[in-house]
C-alpha cells in the first residue's frame, strides 16, 4: 500500500509499506480521506522534530471504512464508516486520574507521537473508532476531527445563546469554530486578513472584519465595541497563534470576557495583564477534544450545522501527498485541503464517499 | 482637622482642612485607622498620576466611628462602628448592567479617584457603610478591605476543599490570600523570598518556601509536584506583580489549573500561552471585591479566620503618615502599617480600638 510520510527537511514522500495485520481488539481501516492540519506544516517545517520520530506517517483528520477485525473486537463489521479519534491516554498519571484524560501527561496523539492516517490501510484499536452515520459522505467525516476542536473550544468559552464572540482567525479551525458558536445562538464575528477566506467566510453566512493595517486592532475593537454597545465580546477565540491576534482579542473583550487560547503560540507571548486584572479577564487554554465533543462534531456533520463539503476546496490524491500540503500552505484560495487515500485503488468501493 | 496628603513628587504631607459636613445620605466618620497599601504606595511614587489628582488625601482601607448624619440616613446612629467598601460605580455602563458593578467602566475608588481615609473626618455615600460587629477592634477591622480582596480572590479561583494552592507573594495580601484559602480547606504553600514575611506566615501555621536562587522558580515547581504527587497545584495566585512571580505561578499548575492574576503588573508581561494551551490552564483577573466578599471578610475577622492583630506590624500616628509610608517601602521588618488617625485628638474614644 501506498504511505505519504515525512522524513524530516520538510520532505514529504510516498512509500511503499505493508499494511499492519490487526492484533487483539485493534481494527484495521481502509482510509478515504485524510485531511491536512496546521499542525501537520508545523511538523513539516521541523517545529516539532523533538517529538516527531521520522520516517513518520502524517495524518489525524480521516474518514475511511473498517478492512479487517483483529481477535476481541465487538459492535464493529467490515464495511462500516470511521472516523478516528486520534487519542491514547496512559490512564494512570494525574490528568488521567483527574479525569482529564485528553491532556494525559503521556498522551499519544496519533499522526504526531505514533503513525497516522496519511495511508492506505491503517491500523488502530477499536477503542478509539467513532461511528460515522449512514447518509454522510466520508469526504465530510473528515472534518469531524478539526470540528471536535470547534466544539471543544465553544465548550471551554462556555458560550450562551446571545452572547456576542470573536475569532481572530478565518481558515478551518476558525470558521468551524464560528459555525459550531453561532449553532449555540451567540453573535459571531470572523476577523482574517485574507481575502479569500474572508470570501468563504462570508458565503457561510458569518459576518466577517479585514484587520486592515490598524496597528493592535484598534478599529477591530472600536467596531467590536460599537456593535455591543459599548461592552465589549463575552467570548473571543485566537485562532490565529500571532501575536497581533492575541493583542486584538484582548482588545475586544467586554468586563469579565473569555478568551480562548486555541492557536499555537510556539514563542513566549507578550500579554497585557493589567487588561486582564482591570476588565477580570479570563483566559483559558483549550486543547484537542473529549470524547463527547467528538461525538457532537458527528451530529453537527450530519445535520448540516457545519457545512462541511463547503469547505474542502481541494482533494488531492495520495500519490500528490506533497502538492497538497504545498497548496494549503501557499495560503490564497485553499481552505481544507483532503488527501484521497482510496482513490486510487482499483475496485475501491466509491459509495457515499464524496458529496451528496 | 488632619489630612495626610499626596502631593505629587512621591511627597506625602499632613495638612490642616475643614472637615466636610455630611450631605444628603452622607455621613462623617471619625476615622481611627488606615492602612497603607500597595497602590498607596504605586501612588506615592507617581505610577497613578494619570488618575490622581493632587493633592490627593490616599487610603481606602479603613475603620472608624460614625460621627454625624446627613438628611435621609436611615439604619445608622453616631458612634457606630463602621467599615467602608471604597467603590461607587455609575449603573449605567455595560459592567454595571451586567451585574459586574465592582468593575464599572467609571469606577469611582474612594482613596484613588476621590478623597480617601487618611485624615480625622471622613465623608462618605452612606451606602458604603459595612458594619463592624460589636467585639471586633477597629484596628483588625482596618483590615477588611484588604481580606475582600483575598475572598473574592479565592472565590474567582472556584478553590475547592482538599485542592493545593500555591500563593506567590507573602506580603499583607499574600497572607490573607492564604488564610482564606486554608479556611476553604485547600492545601497551602506561600512562596516568599524575604525572611521576615516568611516567618510571619510561619507563625500563622502556614507552609512556606523560599523561592531561593532558582532561575524560573525550578525548585518550587518541582518542590510542589513532590507536594502533589506528580500533578502540580490546582491553583496559583500571582501576588508579586513580578515577572519571576508570574512564571512560577504557571510553572506550578496542574493540568486545568487556575492562576488568579492578583498583582499589579503595569508592564506587559511575557507568558508561555504554549503551557497554558498544552494543560488547558486558565488565568482569571481579579479585582477588588463585590459586596458579598466585603461582608465574608468582616464575619473571617470577627470569627478569628483572619489573625488581624498579628499582621499589623507597625502603627504610626496621622502627623507622621510620610514615615509610615517610608516604613512600609523599607520592606524588611514590617507587614501591614496602619496609620492611627485619631489618637491624637483629646478626648477621642478609646473603647474596642486596640487589641482585645
Amino acid at each position: 500500500m501506498h504511505a505519504a510520510r515525512y522524513l524530516g527537511d520538510a520532505a514529504i514522500a510516498v512509500a511503499e509499506l505493508e499494511p499492519v495485520p490487526p492484533g487483539p481488539t485493534q481494527v484495521q481501516i481502509g482510509v478515504e480521506f485524510t485531511g491536512i492540519c496546521g499542525t501537520d506544516l508545523h511538523i513539516r517545517h521541523g517545529a516539532m522534530d523533538g517529538r516527531v520520530r521520522v520516517p513518520a506517517v502524517l495524518g489525524h483528520e480521516m474518514s475511511g471504512r473498517i478492512t479487517a477485525l483483529g481477535p476481541g473486537v465487538s459492535g464493529w463489521r467490515v464495511g462500516d464508516p470511521v472516523t478516528v479519534m486520534p487519542l491514547r491516554w496512559c490512564g494512570s498519571c494525574p490528568a488521567c486520574l483527574a479525569g482529564h484524560r485528553h491532556i494525559c501527561h503521556r498522551l499519544d496523539f496519533l499522526g504526531i507521537d505514533s503513525p497516522g492516517a496519511m495511508q492506505q490501510r491503517w491500523t488502530v484499536p477499536s477503542e478509539l473508532l467513532v461511528r460515522v452515520p449512514d447518509g454522510v459522505p466520508l469526504r465530510d467525516a473528515a472534518l469531524v476531527e478539526p470540528t471536535a476542536v470547534a466544539v471543544h473550544d465553544v465548550t471551554r468559552a462556555g458560550l450562551l445563546a446571545g452572547e456576542s464572540a470573536v475569532v481572530i482567525g478565518g481558515g478551518p479551525v476558525g470558521v468551524l469554530i464560528a459555525c459550531v458558536a453561532r449553532s449555540v445562538g451567540a453573535e459571531v464575528v470572523v476577523v482574517e486578513p485574507d481575502p479569500h477566506r474572508r470570501r468563504i467566510a462570508q458565503q457561510l453566512g458569518l459576518s466577517v472584519l479585514d484587520p486592515g493595517g490598524a496597528p493592535g486592532g484598534q478599529e477591530i475593537e472600536a467596531e467590536i465595541r460599537e456593535r455591543t454597545g459599548g461592552a465589549g465580546a463575552a467570548v473571543a477565540f485566537e485562532v490565529s497563534g500571532s501575536a497581533p491576534g492575541l493583542a486584538t482579542a484582548l482588545s475586544v473583550l467586554a468586563v469579565r470576557g473569555r478568551l480562548v487560547v486555541v492557536g499555537i503560540h510556539s514563542e513566549p507571548r507578550t500579554v497585557d495583564l493589567h487588561r486582564v486584572f482591570l476588565r477580570e479577564l479570563t483566559l483559558l487554554g483549550a486543547r484537542v477534544y473529549e470524547r463527547s465533543d467528538f461525538e457532537r462534531a458527528v451530529q453537527l456533520i450530519a445535520d448540516g450545522t457545519i457545512p462541511a463539503s463547503r469547505l474542502v476546496t481541494r482533494v488531492e490524491p495520495l500519490t500528490c501527498a506533497a502538492a497538497a500540503f504545498a497548496a494549503l500552505e501557499s495560503g490564497g484560495d485553499v481552505m481544507k485541503v483532503l488527501v484521497d487515500c482510496a482513490g486510487q485503488e482499483p475496485g475501491g468501493p466509491d459509495v457515499g464517499r464524496g458529496e451528496e
